[in-house]
């Protein structure tokens, strides 16, 4: 169940910048690569500050925070690149839908990072995105568990691909890209563990497939409530006529909502899919129970009367002709044998054997 | 079961003023907050023509009104405000579908405002609130369990966010929000209440969980039914172009419209998640039925046949030359003891064990 | 089930005058009421002609046809109030879908009116009303079960409200508005009858509730049969620009397209509601057999094991020493309570009691 | 199961004339009706060169073509009156979906002919219709079952309605009420159906009742699938303006149009209602099946204890004290009682019974 | 389950040319088709250099690609003709959705062709056709399977139909129309299967119908998925305004768009048939189960008291009257007969029987 966090907030003024999220004591970790064609130079920094000289180079910086519960921070940082005070509220409250906004001098994007840890736990990190004319701001929900946005570090270090001859609008698609691209392997993986379900679900219906179904559909509610949003926010990007984003960058933002109407599509047959299995599992189980039922239904069948006749055999009355005949015994077995295969016969006739 | 007491209305001529709703005793209070940038003023008044004085002076006031049973205080402020009796009508009828209608000299809009009382169960009640140039009336169904504009009542009085500093339309914004903002507190309940269920529901189907179940399911649908007719209205007051509504208060309603947009999404996901929760109850059932009836099966299958060995030899025949055999007993065993085990075979086989 | 009466008419010309729907024998009754702000006069006639000669004054007339199943009668006013031969036809046809037509010098609308007769059981009536611009005409199905009509009938004669003082277009409204405000009783009875079942629900879930449940889907089907196109066709008055509606009267016309608005969402809300009834019904049901089988299981595998070591010591072998012991029937009592304490041992475990 | 016989053609190049549809032997039949407002002409002709003269006058001329798998005889016909290859194609492939289109000199429609064959089995046959300025061509699918067009070839003989005295858009309007008019017999009959079913539904649960029911919704399904997308070609031909269509004509357009939306309507009707049932079927076979085994296990649990307490009296133990007891019989028979008269109570108790 | 194979992909650059398909080792075949009215000229070639000699002539170039898994080839060909790096991209990555894009000097449209290969297995292979003033691009995923356009290699090389005579545009609709005509080929083998299905569905509800449907169900999910978005692909071509698509081609799209929708129609009816089959099928096990529980229930309440009563005589008690009596034997008997006559009584009152 995403939680919703929103109460925290209730009743402060808007725009009152207040971290919304799980709390986390680490403290923010602040990147920033600063590039062009020819240089690139990469730092850590402690503060908020240390960055701010390079709002004035026209060179591309990229921030890039880790961990937003610092507000005091965001307040800085939204100060010096005279960020809305209402954007700022937005970054801090990590139970955002994905949303754009366009403010004119900056364009702003919030989205889901969904990824693998290293005990391939599937995470959810918000990511908020603020693309400027030479500078693009993103900040994580936390440092902790990483990002995916590893190969594009390496690309601007090396040069490599398009990144540092391009402008800020391609440093923020290719942010976008990578976790769009994402998707991709997180459905993978779990349309594998549909497809291992799949295997066991006709043969054997067992409660921990049970157990499973539902931990995917809820997986996929999830996935679908943090992707599905996504479509109008990359197809708004894509119609955008803002000075921030080149001509060049039309046609990869184009591409970046083909992915994100696949995924789409994607997810819509994953949810179709378990419905499906949902429903063969309880059919099968019915399925079972008869098969289960006619087998108790002909054993009680046939030995309910036979065992009836031997009691009947076992009563004490003095007068009981048939338990003087010498052939009673073969006599009474030879009822028995006749019942039984009756009973038998009327099962086939039946078709429940 | 949301009740529909229109009935007591059908029969009247259009523009009749009449209590539609729970009958409450209790005498309407009225709340006059009146301020500007640098005073406040704030009095409960005995009767609506103490308002009045107030609607002359450039100061913003706010006339707050809890309970609206009393028709003939409504047709006060109604004339003394110019409100349309259209509107009047339907404030006193609280049972109306949130809506917004844009009146010219002022703008109405009703709305469901859902709250815990002190006992924590979930109130809903409706919520009029009219926009004037200088004024924003605001009429609650009843007074006993409160409301959730007590902070907005503390910042006006301290002067502190930007409700002092601005119009009445940022008030109006305020009281807006405040109740959206509500509906956050009350999905995370729901949301947690769904959570506590989840892990009773595989484990352990019973009777008290399907009931919770259901009534979870009708609040879901009641609160969805409140909520959903918000989108349109506050959606359109977005796009409203009344010189009621300043154009510095349009980025303040665009937030309220995505929070509306977001509870929307949370109710669908929770309501998904519910219908989940009922198909898996029903396999969960299905499948324990199942494993019970194999059981029983298992234990009618070995001990049928055993018994009618045991019945056969209990029979009185004079004549049945196994019991007069030394090993008669421990040969019966015998075979009793094949019985068993060639049935728990079988039962391995079938892979029902 | 709603029938189909079309089929009589199919290979008939089209514009031929057939009444479709059930026959009925009794004679039309035709009422006039022709009144303006100084005056009212209120006739029954027995002939179409009588009414013709109120067509001339400027006064407004409302004649009221109950019974629609005499084609002639329709003919005459058709003639002389100059209606389209497929209007007359769409009149008698009383299985039309709720539209509107507008004809320039007058507006057809046909709508259901339900209600409650005299037993409370529910009636459908098919009414059509035309209006033009001095007069309005109101055909209803049947009199025998009255209409709901007449607090307005009582309003013109009284002169109380504005329908005395206003156009035809006005009492048009009135009828409109009296049609859709029943449909807010006939939901309020509806629900009440769901609220009950509901307490049923799920402590006894009955046949009986089963048979409920399902007539009352079918009634709400049915409803929203009636109701639904109405959402268009109301709207779509709100939108018209006739001279036949003045301005005045959009106000009305608009208050009662929020009322449609409101009753489809009532009715979708009930159909929900009864589509949960109906899976808890199912799995409550299900939820029983669960409870039910585990006894049955419980009692059967305590009881078969020991019968059987009954049935042992029951055997009548001549050579069988345990049937010597001195202690044989306590050691076969031991037996069988050990055998006991362990299946209830296991039952426990399994968490079946 | 609609067939799909599209198969035949995979690998023609487009327009080439090839009949798709069940094979049939039997040889083409033409009708002409050559008519005006003062003379009648009806022939049954041997060869499509027989009409063409028709071509010339100004007179209307009716072609009717029963059996379209002579594709020479299509290809004749189309070379004459210039039709489309594509169009001929269209002709002959009678797995058509409902369509209109307009090619300027004349309106092609193609839609399914539903009705009952002389032993009430539903037929579906595919028409198409063309229209040009003077004439009408009517082909359908096969001869054998007759066709719904003999009412308005009767008025044509004698001069009833309006057919004689209007244009060919008429009598193409015509083909098109008698065709959608046919529907509402075709949903009557199925209502019917449905109507008996639910009499036994809920009460005698059976497997006809499912296969009963299965078959409904599987015409209900064919039934949609034909004239689901009439309602379009309907439409757009109301909004056409060609020409060929005379301003007279569009106002019984209109009303075929709101047939067909009313027949839809009935259509989403009865699948609700059949949905609906199967619910109901599942809920109430459910329900049998606790009353039965709430039966059993009344039964199961009286005895079961009973005959245990009877199998331990039957032991053969020497040593066994109750035996020798004056009042032994009646003591067991007192124990036998108590267990049975408890059982009943906890019976009671549970509300099992 | 479609695989998603795009993880492979994550983490390069945009436009970064990798193959995203299940790797096979065969080389890609090439083969072109040079013609004009006048002349054919058919190769397989070596290497992609061998085709550009036949850019610069007028004829038109049909340049087939069996195999896409070489990327350097792929990038020859994109770079002779000036083919965009994403198309590049899109081409070889197989799990691409169906789309087109008008680059200008090309239009490129991806989509599914769907088969049997020679075991009447279902092969799901991605086409890729580039279509420019005076050439054709088609690439398969593979050579292995063969493909769908064999006649209208053979329509060429013949000169039948209108290929030889048309432009570019003609062959690129006709490979379109070759892919889309065959859906029906496997809609139609589809179809058949389901209906083999039914006509055991409800005699004889299985373990291996439910495989067999389940596995239905996911063929048309993905089906589904493969062709819906064609829907919009073949509309925006039809809708197309490029100098590549000539007016004569426009209404040869048309027909694939209208095959399109009946395509798309079809495998609706055929996914709702395959979700009644399913109700159908555990309606029809709950019946089924409910017949077998009513016999057993029959069975075990007749024996069950009978084997109570001879358990009852079976009892040693020393003083037991009626085992002394001389009608005692036939006493008991008449109990017996009593008992079992009473329930089958019973059991017709209750219509079980």
């Amino acid at each position: 169940m995403a939680r919703l966090k929103r109460s925290k907030k209730t009743g402060l003024p808007p725009g009152s910048l207040v971290f919304v999220g799980e709390a986390k004591v680490e403290k923010p970790k602040i990147t920033v690569i600063d590039y062009d064609e020819n240089h690139v130079e990469e730092r850590v920094v402690a503060s908020a500050k240390e960055c701010f000289a390079f709002k004035q180079t026209p060179t591309i910086t990229w921030i890039n925070v880790d961990g937003v519960n610092d507000s005091s921070l965001v307040q800085q940082l939204g100060t010096h690149y005279e960020i809305h005070p209402l954007t700022l509220e937005d970054i801090l409250n990590t139970e955002q839908r994905p949303k754009k906004e366009d403010m004119g001098h900056y364009i702003y994007v919030v989205l889901k990072m969904i990824f693998f840890d290293n005990e391939h736990a599937l995470i959810t990190e918000q990511v908020s995105l603020l693309l400027g004319s030479n500078f693009v701001i993103s900040l994580q929900e936390q440092e902790r568990h990483g990002d995916v946005f590893n190969f594009i570090r390496e690309r601007i270090r090396s040069g490599k691909g398009k990144v540092r001859k391009s402008g800020a609008d391609y440093l923020f698609y290719s942010l976008l890209d990578a976790i769009v691209d994402y998707y991709f392997v997180i459905l993978e993986d779990v349309g594998e563990r549909i497809e291992k379900l799949e295997a066991k679900l006709i043969e054997e219906p067992s409660q921990e497939i049970l157990g499973e179904l539902y931990k995917l559909k809820r997986t996929m509610l999830s996935l679908r409530r943090s992707i599905w949003p996504l479509r109008e926010v990359v197809g708004s990007l894509d119609r955008e006529e803002s000075p921030l984003l080149h001509q060049a960058t039309a046609v990869y933002l184009q591409d970046v909502y083909s992915h994100t109407i696949q995924i789409i599509d994607n997810i819509e047959v994953l949810r179709e899919t378990l419905s499906s299995m949902l429903e063969i599992y309880l059919s099968s189980v019915s399925n079972r129970l008869n098969l289960v039922m006619k087998f108790l239904t002909l054993v009680a069948t046939i030995f309910m009367p036979l065992t009836f006749i031997a009691g009947l055999y076992g009563m004490n009355f003095k007068h009981m002709p048939e338990l003087e005949w010498v052939y009673g015994y073969p006599f009474a077995l030879g009822i028995m044998a006749t019942v039984a295969i009756f009973m038998l016969g009327f099962f086939k006739y039946k078709k429940w054997l």
